[in-house]
């Protein structure tokens, strides 16, 4: 019997302004991605996304990042890894704060935007958020690219390191994504990632871009949430796993 | 036997910027206001003031502002209240998770600057501190201003409400502080203070402006942090209460 | 002949967060003001918004507010007049220094959300406006709402104050708005505002909610941006002006 | 005769908190790189210093910055060039503004901290900078390190380039700045630094940690201003100088 998780970025509004559609994704979802305030996410988002997370038993996850608000988190910071653990024990115990109010608490971490990618191969900034987690709470999982520093230190640090794949992303014949830049970097049609996630899950294996099917394995699967189209895709995904017979639950 | 509490600001640097000697304060205090990242206190600065503070056995209260880092805090917000109260969730939490890996946890609730001198007489504003409080956990005492909307709220809500006096603050005859714009508003002599302090402690008056011992009650003292002298007057009223017996120990 | 202008409230979108349809309401509207940072407007947006509308001929103003990203310059903030009149300062020429570079100049300043609110009643922060136009550069109109301190503070400092008038708002038989809590306060049927707007211009009168016609007089018409329906109201408001010969052109 | 510029770091300070002496360094100093309160400076702190440098015949520059208050500009951020030239000119037109309001403008720019060190190399921000320059105010010289992709882009895009060296920074064999991770790094003897300052001023070298003699040129020296006792050694370096009958003057 197969098993998969859906995780997905939420609530990145701020103030007055909006984005992706919360609401559904979370209807969706198992695994909810809550920005902390650092690169989106004011209070009263943050409240109101672990309140209706926490009502519909989606497991709430630290999605935390750099600060920059103008930047959105996706612009490279070269944070020194001491001050990095400290921004990171702040979110954590920002976000986790919210959840105790929603009845609920932060159940794992994962990186976002530019943050996420530094970590891949960065190594002092990968140390730096897993040491804040491990000093923050060791039974927290980590969330990421396989393969990547972060999961690497994760595991080295005695936490449990979750690899993820993505549901909409071009996949090299090595199992690494194909860079933004390139051609086939991103899927657009709802069917078709949504058969692809299937295969992931049920196979193990995607089609990559040079044609070859190549094995990628993760615990749980990343769906975006606030490009145009991402709650059909969420839906397809969640529909084909659903018409499968795929137990789709959180990974923790 | 008599026993008291003094408490203090700290942990308002943010980066590169320092202010106060918290290092210093943290050796007279028993009580310590630490700022939440609002209106002053970057995760850094955060993290090494409550780690300091937990290895001296000073418990640590979360000092709740408005965001305005460049007004310090120090302007009113008309903020509504829903949303305050989730600013100061997100606060708590933050502080909370830094105590945290710092082997401590906070242990009360002081709002900082405007914002207390708002909780005075602003009902939402209190109501929405103390539904902070109450939400994150209701075992969190609120310390401010005897009379104050805020303690009303607080034991309306049924937390602990705390009574403070301040030590460097002229009274009137009405047991209320005198307004910075007037004369006798602020002390500035360590002895003199450490004097009233002592005799509002062990005989619960204080000489007001006015001439007439007026009756004060509160169960800790505040002490400035970041005035000039700010150390050399804590230092006398710590010494002050030391050598007349009485017992200088947390309110919590 | 009759002429009035048409302004709006643009460049308002923050990093990854956008607002509103701003190039759209640039092809309707005669003046555009422009957010300067403090409540909305990253720089990017800035630039490209000042040079859309130096290409249409829109004329630019500075939208200056607090400095309060959260809550969008939705909220008083109690800034002392020194202060806030350095705010206003910084904020014309942050987007004084982006027209530069579009090919335009900042030719009026017209204070947004919860500034424009207090500078109504609110001497000190209305003459802290005036008084950063003044120096700032003294042939610079200032915008605002008719019987405003900032209108008086305004003449009395000898610049030029421009009274507005609101598309889609009602007014008392008092010829004040009707307060946002009240039934009535915001109409919503673009015909029905195309009407009202057309019979502001053209005879100078509104229907009040009393039921009577009241004097209101405004050398611009203040049509909302980012509500849903925005462009389609600012639409029919255009066309209906165009259609009745009225001349939509730039106060300035 | 000689004629040589004294610039340093001016105008950092942000709310309630205060950085360096400026008003010491104001009476010492030729050239004022100013903050623009992307990494530091808030409008007051602007307009005072702006203020200040004006009534002194102080020339002001801008130095421009990373939008990273609580890292004070001094971490790498990996802004798009299109995003950064937006930045930048956002920052020059805000200061210039508050200049216009001290009777005096922006007379020259220079990048501050991570940035200064940035478009050493990274010709994409070093490109960026100079655009923005450009577009501004083609007349505005641009301050760096000698041999900079900085100097190069601004020489390439017709703008005045102007090199500078380091009053209390070691020096290499090739005459680049001993990196601040090795020994002789900085310089705190004031007299020393005195003596050094005037040797590459009048004889155009300086003695290399190597201890040979090595060629440096530049139009300014750049003197620290808000390290301890920087007060004194800029004072030490204008007496020497003065002393020697060296003209100590703006490059502009």
């Amino acid at each position: 019997m197969t098993a998969i998780d859906l995780n997905s970025d939420v609530g990145e509004s701020y103030g007055r302004w909006t984005l992706g559609d919360d609401d559904a994704m979370l209807a969706i979802i198992t695994s909810a991605n809550v920005a902390c305030g650092f690169h989106a996410g004011d209070p009263s988002t943050l409240r109101a996304t672990t309140s209706v997370a926490a009502h519909r038993g989606v497991v709430v996850g630290a999605q935390v990042g750099y600060g920059d608000l103008a930047g959105f988190g996706r612009r490279f910071v070269d944070v020194e890894p001491g001050a990095l653990a400290d921004d990171v024990v702040y979110q954590l115990g920002a976000l986790d704060g919210m959840c105790r109010v929603a009845g609920t608490r932060v159940r794992y971490v994962k990186p976002h935007g530019a943050l996420y990618n530094a970590v891949v191969h960065h190594e002092g900034q990968a140390g730096a958020v897993v040491a804040a987690v491990r000093d923050y709470d060791r039974d927290l999982p980590v969330l990421g690219l396989p393969g990547s520093a972060l999961l690497r230190a994760a595991e080295a640090a005695g936490l449990r390191a979750v690899p993820e794949v993505f549901a909409d992303r071009g996949y090299t014949a090595d199992a690494t994504l194909v860079p933004r830049s390139e051609p086939g970097a991103v899927l657009h049609d709802p069917e078709e990632v949504a058969q692809r996630v299937l295969r992931m899950v049920t196979d193990g294996v995607v089609r990559s871009v040079s044609g070859a099917d190549v094995a990628v394995r993760g615990d749980s699967v990343c769906v975006h949430g606030d490009s145009p189209g991402a709650v059909d895709m969420a839906t397809a995904v969640r529909a084909a796993l659903d018409g499968a017979g795929v137990t789709v639950a959180a990974f923790v």
